[in-house]
């Protein structure tokens, strides 16, 4: 492609604010929990800009909407997409820029009659929030083959019916299997959610990796006693022990470097009154790290610390944990053309890490995926206040361009190597 | 005095447990709530006990119950006391014992023929405990005019009634004003409700003061912000302020020493999500210190840490006062009446402080007041479970009765002073 047309960013916005009437809120907010009426709606809205871009649309047993454009031979397409679910009083952008970008993408395409070699496809994964049913990622992780469908069909929600009825209910229970190969590559345009990019003033965040998590509640069982009575020496004070580990964590932090991350963000303190030593103290502990030498190494030494502390001040304690996700790396040749092309346009990037939580990390274990992080405003989402400039989600447009366009170009060698080759 | 007569230790345990079965609940504990039903049942059958050692009993304003057995001379009688209204579910020993065995004294003198110099009196103070109306200790509040009557007679409690509503109800509101001079001397046995006695097995616990009390409520209000998305550095992390202030009481303790105790007993965390930093921590701090120069220096030194990591941290905070009472001594010479006399019969003792909440504390706002400490069982009071051995009861009564004879002796001059020798 010798000239690379521009996207329509007008247009962009306008769908994005249209979509996000669906659900709002008295308070600004969307509320667009998954596989709600709301839902309905917004999947009806976003196929209806589909069709005029695309030359198949398919829904598949999760509900998962896909639509492809032809490119000039068959060949696993390049796929864009993300999610149009959102939290409780979510904003805006979360998810639905990803998808709406790439629709915008096949209409500048159409517009300008455009082929790509290879097809383009974008894709709405169902329920990606996980705010009504568990786990969150549920539609890419089905197309994925990462969870059966019968088990994501049969999840009951907060709403107490399941996945399959909601389905039906609102008319997107598609074909049980419809994947054959998978994409040639997998590229979601996110909003960044946290305050990097915005607060280094940096336009186009590459995602390296997604961050590994590790949830931990700890349970200190010490002595209750009264405050006045019970001199400091006696005491087994379970209030002053789980501060001890709440500085420690902070200490994790900075031995390990930057790429740490560690909150204490739950204390629960029994029987919780003025003059009474507590007896018992559960807390829980966020630790992140991209990298799984060292989330593990984070982990191994507050359990030793935990387990150090209260064998000297004789408290019983129970480490129990939660949640534990390994990290996922995105493909460095994907990342490595993300941050060309925001260079060779001007844009200021920024590497980073994603706190979890995306489609992409699920797609980048059946083929290369990468994700392009925009600012949002003091790093505010799943608020009624988030909010995104509109030249930001041009850059971030841009770069999803010229990566798709350049993803979707197939050379001889490729061709022949397909097998596929139609002239 | 040339002989100490001995008190009948099992008809004292006798009149422990029949008193303790008034209000009695089926988790074993006593819920003798001031002025209630119970608590006239048990006033009722503690002036049955009264009335036949006693030569005068009067009730005054409050309902406090004072008993006196007159002596050789018309003289500021030697009071003895303390209450016999409980916490919900109480123990048998707290107030009791200083009221019963104060009758067990007056009845073994009344046994033996002997008339004391002074007046003896026993008191029964209304609402020690404060769990039913506020403030506690309202009876020697009022009978030591720190109280104005009809500001304790119009206090509403959790019932939504009146003191004066319910002294009324049960009998017991006496004459508005009843004091004429203050007793010649005070003194309450009373169960340690600590662990020290029990811990370090002494047998009498010299009670040198009572200590301060300082209570603050400690407000942080930071940013509440993603476990995953926020670097370490960005954060206003209130959940790591409040455990660095919680570690920092402890410091305080360890720099003034071992008079000061500080607890850190109630925490709230706002949100308190796992993988949210709380944008607000509430905190409470409980200090005691019987020296008020120490617990003012205690305070302050809290107080400028709080200000000053907050300032460093840019965070926003309130310290509100919640309570503060100044520490009270007893009378020196009472003090080292009761350690000689234990050492005298060959118990072994210990000084200490009480944490507070006793009407010997009040008394010695108007004559020489001292307190007399036996061990309970691990500490534990305001429980099911408040346990005390009968040979510890025994020594208390002893100690309590030796003090009380040689108080209630007078010399020559001090007849002639008083202007009122009777022969």
């Amino acid at each position: 492609m010798k000239y690379m047309p521009r996207i329509d960013v007008k247009r962009l916005m306008n769908r994005l604010e249209e979509l996000g009437q669906i659900g709002l809120d008295t308070d600004g907010g969307t509320s667009r929990l998954a596989l709600s009426d709301e839902d309905k709606q917004a999947r009806d809205l976003v196929i209806s800009w589909m069709k005029k871009v695309s030359h198949e649309i398919r829904i598949d047993g999760i509900g998962n909407i896909i639509a492809t454009r032809k490119g000039k031979y068959d060949l696993p397409a390049v796929m864009m997409g993300s999610h149009i679910d959102t939290v409780k009083s979510g904003g805006k952008y979360d998810g639905n820029l990803g998808v709406l970008t790439g629709i915008e993408i096949l209409e500048t395409l159409n517009e300008h009659n455009i082929l790509t070699d290879r097809p383009l496809s974008v894709a709405v994964f169902t329920n990606e929030e996980g705010s009504r049913f568990a786990p969150d990622m549920m539609g890419s992780m089905v197309y994925t083959d990462q969870l059966s469908l019968d088990k994501a069909l049969s999840t009951v929600g907060i709403c107490g019916t399941t996945v399959k009825e909601n389905l039906e209910k609102i008319g997107y229970n598609g074909k049980r299997k419809e994947i054959k190969n998978p994409p040639h590559s997998f590229f979601e345009l996110h909003i960044e959610q946290g305050p990097i990019l915005d607060r280094e003033k940096r336009t186009i965040g590459v995602v390296e990796a997604v961050q590994g998590i590790s949830w931990m509640e700890i349970t200190l069982e010490g002595e209750s006693c009264h405050a006045g009575t019970y001199p400091m020496s006696f005491r087994k004070d379970v209030s002053y022990l789980s501060s001890l580990i709440t500085i420690f964590t902070k200490e994790i932090t900075d031995q390990i470097g930057i790429n740490q991350v560690a909150t204490v963000g739950s204390k629960n303190y029994y029987p919780n009154l003025i003059n009474v030593v507590p007896s018992k103290v559960t807390m829980t502990v966020d630790m992140r790290n991209p990298n799984e030498l060292e989330l593990h190494k984070a982990e191994l030494m507050l359990q030793n610390y935990v387990k150090k502390i209260c064998n000297e001040a004789n408290v019983e304690f129970k480490i129990k944990k939660l949640a534990r996700f390994l990290p996922t790396n995105f493909d460095t040749e994907l990342v490595d053309m993300i941050e060309a092309k925001a260079e060779n346009k001007g844009y200021s990037t920024r590497r980073l890490y994603s706190p979890a939580g995306h489609d992409a990390q699920v797609l980048a274990n059946i083929c290369p995926s990468a994700m392009i992080f925009i600012p949002c405003k003091d790093g505010i989402s799943h608020n009624p206040l988030e909010s995104v400039k509109e030249a930001d989600i041009e850059a971030g447009s841009k770069i999803l361009f010229d990566c798709i366009v350049e993803s979707a170009s197939v050379n001889r060698y490729e061709l022949i190597e397909s097998k596929t080759l139609s002239a």
